[in-house]
């Protein structure tokens, strides 16, 4: 399949936070993103290089999860031309919303799984205020050190009970192409790594085990590099935030990373590719074994219990 | 201008050397490339992650310089639809060629500053043979580990006395798009940075000041971190290697780098560009000043004379 | 009590392999040593920037375990106070020895859980062949860049039944202070970590939970950087080796690690510590509780089972 | 000449600045240090992991340079001999001085080039108040990650007129030993780099072009990693800060640095030995010929004009 080429990349994710004041404190002063602007529900966070105006949407809820995701489209015309493709698509569509702070109007929908996407090309870059411009002016924001400090958005996770249906959905809705999998003895396929350019990943979805509906498994902001992440590492453990795993390689993606739980309980990582880029253009998905997973991540490390039951929120059951 | 999305990277260049064996031994045990092929007149070479046969054909011949500069199409049908525009672009046309051990057949074109370039999309990926085959499926090949060891190739930097002229080329014949230029206070562009994807640029175009025609300022590998160049500044000192500036962070493009030259002279560098990419599919050309280039490097590093001087080969008129 | 200061640094460690070939080619083509020289029985082998001639002496064995643990002291008038300290001591004298290829004549003597240490003053200095001669001249070899390539020699870690004991033991003989120790709920010392300059610790012990006797239980060099740890790690996973636990950062002194098996079985580490030296003349022993070890490494990761266990030989009881 | 061992470390710097809050804000905010205390003529200025209270003494001046440098003795003992010794060595004695907030009573004297020098034993270890608890027992206080946040104080760099005369104090008064230096085709001693323990340095002295008298050329914290240099670099960079060389890495002791200039103008660096120490009891200097240092730092980095001739304050002649 040829690359569809109508999207650009993914935009921003909506989190819901049911301790709103002690996530936004994490995220601006721990993890080190720049709080561009604020209204009665949510708070609007940026990286130093996010090129828009924000890429998480903080918003306080009565739980903790996923609001939205966004993606970005190439044009008006790609705009338009992926809503026609949605709305032929069979998938749930929610239609028009105006849009926020940070971007104009998106046009929603959904699938079996209950996560809520949105596509939109009409965005608001960021206009640094004084105290925020950069000494380079080809970044976008002033490089300010505070916190884990990652450059950009990278990636978010989510899980569904059906991980072949929900690739699906990504390949119709998004023009995704996916670049790497597992295939479970049984059959199924129990993880997905999605793209719509030339990284290697900007979305995962792997296997709903615990019946929930809807949830997140993680969001992922970029480093510049693998000792960021180690640095972030003794950030994290000087502020008592609870370190699930790593930092290690991932064998799959061979992504360098670092899981922690924000206050609320979402879990958010950081990661570094190094080099890597998905170049070429009939690139074949790597499938991954059963056993080849069993050999843990790339130097060893085995993956936590954890990691294979935590989502957010907690467990919410669909029609609940 | 909407990307045009139908060439989807730069793929190879091929390099002249007139000390061979030289430049040969330097590309594999220094800089830590591997020999993918040779045939009598050329080797093959590829970084370890390059998913293509070779990213660099080192070619024996009377002088040093660029044999010619490859780039690969999203799909027969994105080629075809580029050689219609080449073809209509009034640049001059060398035509098909067949392909080499690295890929099939190519089309040909030239521009007026004398660099041969050409498109293909019929390729050859690496296999692997059985001591290169590497520990983690995703990876292209082994992880040697010998000499600097880069990961991919990641771009080149021609000379050309029109930079306007030239990215009239680039923009007609490639799709490429501009993300960083240097206006200089005559009037003129003083170099431009080109990509047809979300890297930052594969391909830059710096005025020639030196009355030379068809020249080669240097090609570029990509490492996954700032230590692989620090770590390859040393060896490089160990290995008698002419470094002539860095390691040090460019402002334009805000890429760690270190320039040497290859036994024959070529000018060879390293790069890391952190996870910065461009994902804006409405990305704004960064313009430079003269007044802003003139702070030197990012960190405030003075470009040496050489660097506006020295190409390859050293100098040959047009026509000569 | 003030440092003694008669002992100057930790100068090598003999280490026992029956897979003798297979060790050397791993500790030379793997690990990055450089070897200096080889009799009959033994491989003399340094790491780049190893003043001394050597700093392991890998000898052809029945098994697999430590020869002897070698410190070079201040000066013959600091050997000699040292060699009437120990003969004042009690300790098992085993007496003068001629040197090797690597040192004169050393003192050796015993402690009660098998592992026979030496004293030594004359030396051999590294003077690299022309092709190991290095590019700056204040390094003792040139930097080669092959395998892991750690920078020197940095400590090992005994097992012994009692290391309240073991720490009298080097405290006595050697003038080592404790810089950090674990003290558990039943009243004995875990774990002792020792240096007799300004380094954080050049050797520790830890309880023997397994019946050995004279048991090791690795052997660490220091790299400069973190990276380059993470970097070995990709070479020992496309090498086969058995990575046991790492890369993470150790609760204990802070250090960067990765443990590895070596052919033969013997677990030998790369650690980096940073900028962390013992300067404080008065330095008091960190106490480490049971409960806080509990906690697992600085991060969070937990110690695998093997740690506890895996020693070298496998299982040698005292007298068989 | 056996080393003498009474002095144990480099233990802080006195530092003057005609733009104290200025400095201060810097020091604190940019340059990432704690204040640990303040009195009405100065503030006390630590690292994350200096044992001591401050090893920076900031204090209002109406002039930049230095206050004084200071050494700890091992022990009581230590201290008393080397009293002694600095009385007998004809050098200027200021005599006993009472302490300040970071330690106790001192013992100050001064050489012919006009640097006061004071050793002291009685200190007071950091306690950190609630706030700057570290996570791990094992470091002086927590890793705040504020601004470059080096490790710890590593040097100062003096300038004298006479680097010969200067080495005969250093030995004499603090028995001192010379790693490196510079010999001048002239005969003369270039410059030195002195330690009294297993640092490859805690003081440099270059000669003095300038006819200045008790100058300063630059005070320097040791940061962890490499990548801690290239990460204050974008910090500095943001922050107006002017940096003046680097980051490249020294031939001369192989130091990873970055030189900037604090807001009134004395010179600061950062650096990274990564894991090199002195370990040789009987460590012969390193000779740098004025041909071997025409080649410039390690990796051919020109030495800037400045570098010869800033030194703070600007120009203070003898008597003045």
């Amino acid at each position: 399949m040829e690359p569809c080429f109508d999207i650009a990349h993914l935009a921003h994710v909506e989190m819901y936070s049911d301790r709103f004041e002690e996530s936004l404190d994490f995220f601006v002063n721990v993890y080190g993103l720049t709080l561009a602007g604020q209204d009665e529900t949510s708070a609007y966070l940026r990286a130093w290089d996010d090129y828009e105006f924000h890429t998480l949407k903080l918003t306080r809820h009565h739980t903790t999860g996923i609001g939205h995701v966004a993606y970005r489209a190439c044009s008006q015309a790609a705009l338009e031309r992926r809503v026609k493709a949605i709305e032929a698509s069979g998938y749930e569509i929610l239609g028009w919303v105006n849009g926020d702070m940070g971007h104009g109007h998106a046009f929603r929908f959904c699938h079996p799984f209950g996560h809520v996407f949105e596509v939109y090309f009409d965005t608001v870059k960021y206009d640094p205020p004084e105290h925020e411009k950069p000494a380079l002016k080809n970044t976008a924001q002033r490089y300010h050190g505070r916190g884990c400090h990652p450059r950009r958005i990278d990636h978010l996770n989510l899980l569904a009970s059906d991980v072949s249906e929900f690739r699906r959905f990504m390949e119709t809705c998004l023009g995704s192409r996916v670049t790497e999998m597992i295939q479970l003895d049984n059959g199924r396929i129990g993880g997905g790594w999605f793209t719509v350019n030339n990284k290697t990943y900007d979305l995962a979805c792997t296997e709903e085990h615990s019946g929930g509906y809807g949830r997140l498994h993680h969001v992922t902001y970029a480093t510049d590099t693998r000792e960021d992440i180690l640095r972030a590492a003794d950030i994290f453990l000087e502020n008592g935030v609870h370190i699930e795993t790593g930092p290690h390689k991932h064998a799959i993606q061979g992504t360098f990373f670092l899981y922690v739980w924000e206050p609320a309980g979402n879990r958010v990582e950081l990661a570094n590719s190094g080099a890597r880029l998905i170049l070429a253009p009939d690139w074949e998905p790597v499938v991954w074994t059963e056993t080849e997973r069993k050999k843990g991540q790339a130097w060893g490390l085995k993956t936590i219990e954890t990691f294979h039951t935590h989502g957010t929120p907690p467990i919410v059951k669909k029609g609940e």
